[in-house]
């Protein structure tokens, strides 16, 4: 009954930043003239400490928490809303949250879909390959814009996890605590492996017209359903699908053909389907690369623990019992390397049979655990 | 030196067997005229008693073992030469050995690229979907031709694993050993959603056109070749891929672009593309929907133990320990069910790293392994 009303609390509008200034890029590439789509929750305190970034992964964006309301009056809740919000986990009564939608990615900030000013026409192919090192530069750029010198966190998941890593050793000074979650230090060869099928099924698409299909009024959306249901496999756990869908049929019988027999089957098409909707092809390439090339420790000779040597920040570190894409043994990894650096680090990891997927579900004992955590950061904030 | 003599002393020549009266399949359809490749190794004794079945999987065929030479004069060794042959673990100074590709594929057998009789022109998405079962009642009417009344083993690995259990249950008087590695009693739903990428990759390629692209002179490559990347990655341990490729990298510096880089990603795509050059997309198709069919316990109320129970042969079931694709626990599944029936059953879980795949390696354990159960086999025989 009052579900307008408090709807209507919570709806977000986000911001647009514009940056003029060119920002360099790993590839040696520049940006100039983008646009960052930005949400932000809570209220900044007067000395600006408690202002925390949340990093988003492959295919979400700006939109964390609260709700935007769509064309069609349906309520789109943001990706992490069970996690950040007014008495949540990361209490926007509490802290300053902002989420960001990284450069490259297609809602809301400039990527391939974006027009280039130096043609007229969408970036496509041409849209510069970016890195989790570059996404943290801009971020930090927005911190700039926002009065932010220093986040009492910076927190994300998967790849969002790799970028708060790589904001610990890039700009130390400016991060008091690291949130990195069902993440890791570097793809594995299988990981890369996955993701390259994916792209190859999008490069592969005809309708791809090598990046620049804007121009064609098409889109690849072949190849963006496979890339999605190849991610999707990824992102659950075997036992977990098994008990989603286990070999029940949709019907009650075989029948000897090759559309959706098999529940899972039905999912993972409706998945792609939906996912071939809304997803920039370029930003699925631009993006899986960022998470095949992330690996703070190549530039120290293999060595994370001296990658991240120069960290100051307190760690938190957790990882989820049967994400097979992200092992748990990959966040031991990390946790060793701080160790052996005696950085604070707190290491959970919990027993969930979601997979990857875990860190975006709402888990008692995972949720109370970050709380847990941002109490503490609150108290040496009031302390 | 003597190489070519030794290859010309293990040269093998296909036969083709034809059969005129209609093959009932478990969808209702038949297959009628239909022909199938087979090969045969050693000699059958006069008791037609040491006679042994192999099964091939998803790519393989009834070139079993032993040497072709190909039009370019290059050797082309049987897909488990080092498993069969003259002094191996399937000795065929003692065995009489058959390989028989299945119905659907396509290396010499009817399948969905032979003609059609009934209109001339090549089967294509006419050709009907064949099961595990309709596959073995194939193979035992290739066994009547041959005079063989009962089988000392049937064996094979993967899917052919799943037709050795069939024969076990299917015609059990004719097995006297059923053999079955690296293999399930039916595939997980993580398994399925796996196979249904793969195919939707292939039937969504424009250049399927429905599965008749014999008629437009094209095949669709992309699809093929993006389904063997995702089989690939499945028959290969997560570790055995990190040891081989890691996160190596073909040139000393990044691209930045969307070419091979890594050295798994050059690996994958080379798999792809070969795959893509000679096997048959219709028989990827038909052969996956094979693989997610066969469940025995179904028509048993979910019960592998009473779907097993009227077998009598003895078991040999191998698993091996980094097999994320029919994993030890899948194995053991089976061996259980046997025990519940109190049949008779040898179980070895091999420790090695190489995954799925390595039931096609030469692993000195898995070898001697097989060796010991085909001496007790022919202990058996002789005495």
């Amino acid at each position: 009954m009052d579900s307008t009303p408090r709807a209507a609390s919570r709806l977000v509008v986000p911001q647009r930043h514009a940056f003029a200034g060119p920002l360099p890029l790993q590839s040696g590439a520049s940006l100039v003239d983008y646009e960052l789509a930005v949400e932000t929750y809570g209220t900044l305190d007067a000395d600006r400490s408690n202002a925390v970034l949340i990093c988003h992964a492959l295919n979400a964006s700006h939109h964390v928490a609260g709700i935007h309301v769509l064309d069609d009056g349906r309520e789109d809740p943001g990706w992490w809303d069970n996690m950040v919000g007014p008495g949540k986990p990361v209490d926007t009564d509490r802290f300053f949250v902002i989420g960001v939608n990284n450069a490259g990615s297609c809602f809301g900030s400039t990527g391939p879909s974006s027009i280039d000013p130096s043609t007229g026409r969408p970036y496509g192919a041409a849209f510069p390959v970016v890195t989790v090192e570059d996404w943290v530069d801009a971020q930090a750029r927005l911190a700039d814009r926002l009065g932010i010198e220093r986040f009492a966190a910076v927190m994300g998941g998967s790849l969002g996890g790799m970028q708060a890593l790589a904001w610990s050793t890039r700009y130390p000074e400016r991060v008091a605590h690291c949130i990195s979650i069902a993440s890791t230090a570097k793809l594995s060869a299988q990981n890369i492996a996955f993701n390259d099928v994916a792209r190859q099924a999008i490069l592969t698409d005809p309708d791809f017209h090598g990046g620049d299909f804007y121009a064609h009024g098409v889109v690849p959306r072949n190849g963006l359903r496979v890339a999605r249901m190849i991610g999707h496999i990824t992102y659950l756990s075997d036992d977990d699908m098994a008990e989603k869908f286990g070999r029940t049929l949709k019907a009650d019988d075989l029948a000897f053909g090759y559309g959706a027999e098999f529940e899972i089957e039905s999912y993972l098409r409706y998945q792609g389907d939906k996912f071939s909707d809304y997803f920039d092809a370029n930003s699925y390439l631009l993006i899986t690369k960022a998470l095949d090339y992330f690996d703070p420790a190549v530039a120290f000779g293999g060595s994370l623990t001296q990658a991240l040597a120069e960290a100051t920040a307190s760690f938190l570190i957790v990882s989820f019992s049967t994400d097979w894409r992200f092992a748990p043994e990959r966040s031991r990894e990390v946790v060793k390397a701080l160790l052996d650096n005696r950085h604070p680090v707190t290491y959970a990891e919990i027993d969930a049979p979601h997979g990857h997927d875990a860190f975006l579900l709402d888990d008692r004992r995972y949720h109370r655990l970050v709380a847990a955590y941002f109490d503490r950061i609150h108290a040496g904030l009031a302390s």
